[in-house]
């Protein structure tokens, strides 16, 4: 029943020539947006099935379970498609930081007053991220 | 020395084969998660120096200036690039609906209880959008 649900949201999903959709992740509570990462269809059924999120690792070609390595994990909220199937957003619930270089969100470079300036710090450090 | 600084930026930035980044617009004042378009260089160095978002439209192989038929234009307020330099975050101001759908924002297929539900209805009738 689950299942059969899964691969009716599936199927209204256009996935690329690899098999890859991108994923918004947004924290539920507060709006911020978090990362972008890809899913393949094997992650989005992990994903809707334990509720942690799981996306597909373009630069290591396989699966990628947010947090498994670092702790900070991303726990599903809602799953939600745009209205031409091609690209999704994940509301979560983003434990510690999202970004590896330990801020909280990955989008920290911004164009002010024709700079590129770095608008938020590191809350954890990066080194100590991956070595728990 | 502006046009510098776009092309440090630019720099920054990894463009994919088709020498595209995605780009995620989120309504600045309330956080809300528009839409996911994609943008070339010319489409970003129009953005900086005009301040109207304009994307790169892989259908029609073409610019996109958002709102140049429909009306509904996004306003770019800022614009942030991610730790890994490949996907943008643009903060914008959007007209009316950022979705051709006549709705606010383009994710509204939400997965609720096994089940795929349109949680927003059209604010514009989408014949009328391109008709004005």
């Amino acid at each position: 029943m689950k299942h059969s649900a899964i691969d009716s949201l599936l199927s209204q999903m256009k996935f690329n020539s690899d098999g890859l959709i991108p994923a918004v992740a947004q924290q539920a509570d507060t709006s911020e947006v978090l990362m972008m990462a890809w899913m393949n269809k094997e992650s989005i059924i992990e994903t809707l099935t334990t509720k942690q999120v799981c996306y597909f690792s373009r630069s290591r070609q396989k699966l990628w379970r947010k947090g498994e390595t670092s702790g900070q994990v991303q726990t599903l909220i809602e799953m939600r498609l745009d209205c031409d199937g091609d690209t999704l957003l994940l509301l979560v619930d983003q434990k510690g930081v999202a970004c590896h270089t330990g801020r909280r969100n990955c989008f920290f470079y911004a164009y002010r007053n024709d700079k590129v300036v770095e608008i938020s710090k590191p809350l954890m450090d990066p080194n100590q991220l991956y070595h728990q």
